[in-house]
């Protein structure tokens, strides 16, 4: 059995795979050129993907043995789906490994925001301190404790976003496809709303649902305005999600008090306005980025795998 | 009755004392000068304090009828204690209204600092993004879920920061003058240790009591040598509790991973060395610092005053 990763992973998640031939990139690589792949996947049964490198139908076309592709990652836009579901290609995803690592990465941005910690820690590295004095009515950031979050999107991130936001003194309301049972909507005091009245209502919108077209661009134009004026946006979903220009103008005329931002419409590429601002933060698509999350995602990508050969169906983290 | 206030605050935090004679510098003064307050005490009631602007002895033998300090914020080492025990003047603080915003802006902090927030945000604003590549294997922060957080002085402010590690998935430990009632610990599922103990075994070690001589340089070139190379500290207490000059070299020399500091030794003034670190995220003495917080502690040094004034002296929050 023959393993192909697109991407160079820490080698601790693939322990489980011990005996099995397994062929990555070396770290200061990343990825494997299309052209290795092309040659590597002709006999490959398993290939391991990332957001890093956009799985083609045409590199597909040259595998002939292939049974699944294991993702690196929950969202698996990075492939082509369609291209799989006629071919009988499973595709399995991580989606355990990455909800606290994702929410606490959230959870991080909105209080780095709040707090306008990264615009005050820039400043002091400026010369003379970019202007900042120290004082009681100075450098006043917005209180969390006390605020409402809205949150688009309440599956696992979306809940354990809630757990730690409760901690903070916040008030939750919800938007979800199917509202969730009672007994969990009462562990968050969680309020079930229209996405409407939560756009009108919360002090931060978070986004943490996955995307699919129906859902492109949920915040644009029309939805900022339905914002309070003093609101913030937290996206660490996915960049299609936000009109990133209208977000841009949002945050310009201060229809909107702020945004913290890990994913971009058109990633790697940020807006240049984006990175003018103040009222921003901004990671560079780090959701899942801790070196314990990328070790706890591979070994569910080999679990996954295993899960294959030893034929336990059941226990795949399938998503065709 | 008169009261004086040493620098400009919120109005809506004295709406309280409505009828009464108040006297605040303006706005963009920030601090009467020394000139004006010699003036302006000399038939005061009340004086309320700031750490903008420490009151020496000297300024309190010109007042004629001072009865009380109703200090703005929880520490108070910006009055002469000493001179208002030997002269009766009553001496208040505001411990209830700081202890949510401080322990949301540590939180914050160390969020900011684990997940490489303000670096990689700093970095991204950099022409060509700083060097920044996105990418799976890229950028890593450290996740807190799972890792201990040894807290020094487990207060109300260090029990409103373990409520929120809990909630972000991490274990506490503590030390403290006095041991907390087992109910108290049962809350946080918190274990006891010796200061040793915690230095050696936590992955973050928060400084949460107040000043005294006594823990001068409580972290310094021993205790620093205790932690961990993977550990964090975390100072949103006081400066002079840290040995910035030793912090520097361990954080220079990788003997411990990073430093989140909102306060510093010779505040104002912050070690150049540490405006150059990266695994540093700074800010400038914002603990307390939102506009809700602000507010909410001019209300509690209303309340002192009322309360004096009514002779609910058992409602005081009274520190001398």
């Amino acid at each position: 059995m023959k393993t192909v990763l697109t991407t160079y992973l820490p080698q601790e998640g693939f322990a489980l795979l011990h005996g099995m031939e397994i062929l990555a990139p070396a770290p200061e690589q990343q990825c494997f050129t299309t052209d290795e792949l092309e040659q590597l996947i002709v006999d490959a049964d398993f290939l391991v993907s990332t957001f890093d490198y956009p799985v083609s139908a045409s590199l597909l076309a040259q595998a002939s043995r292939l049974k699944m592709i294991a993702n690196f990652g929950s969202g698996y836009n990075n492939l082509p789906i369609d291209y799989c579901r006629e071919h009988g290609i499973m595709v399995t995803n991580t989606p355990e490994p990455v909800i606290e690592p994702t929410a606490e990465h959230a959870w991080a941005l909105l209080n780095t925001l709040a707090h306008r910690i990264s615009e005050l820690d820039r400043r002091l590295r400026m010369p003379g301190y970019g202007g900042i004095h120290f004082g009681v009515m100075q450098n006043l950031g917005t209180q969390l404790y006390g605020k409402t979050l809205g949150i688009i999107g309440m599956g696992n991130i979306g809940q354990a976003l809630a757990r730690r936001a409760v901690a903070g003194g916040m008030k939750i309301i919800y938007h979800n496809r199917h509202r969730l049972p009672s007994p969990t909507e009462t562990l968050y005091n969680a309020r079930y709303v229209s996405t409407e009245e939560l756009l009108q209502t919360a002090d931060v919108v978070s986004l943490n649902l996955p995307y699919t077209p129906q859902v492109h661009h949920i915040i644009n134009k029309n939805t900022l305005r339905m914002m309070k004026p003093t609101a913030m946006l937290l996206n660490t979903a996915r960049g299609a999600h936000v009109d990133e220009q209208a977000l841009v103008e949002a945050l310009q005329q201060k229809q909107i008090a702020g945004a913290a931002l890990d994913v971009y419409e058109h990633e790697p590429e940020i807006t240049p306005a984006l990175l003018r601002l103040d009222n921003v933060v901004l990671s560079p698509h780090i959701g899942t980025g801790t070196w314990e999350g990328r070790v706890e995602m591979g070994k569910c990508v080999s679990r996954n795998i295993l899960n294959y050969i030893n034929n336990n169906i059941h226990l795949l983290n399938s998503v065709l």
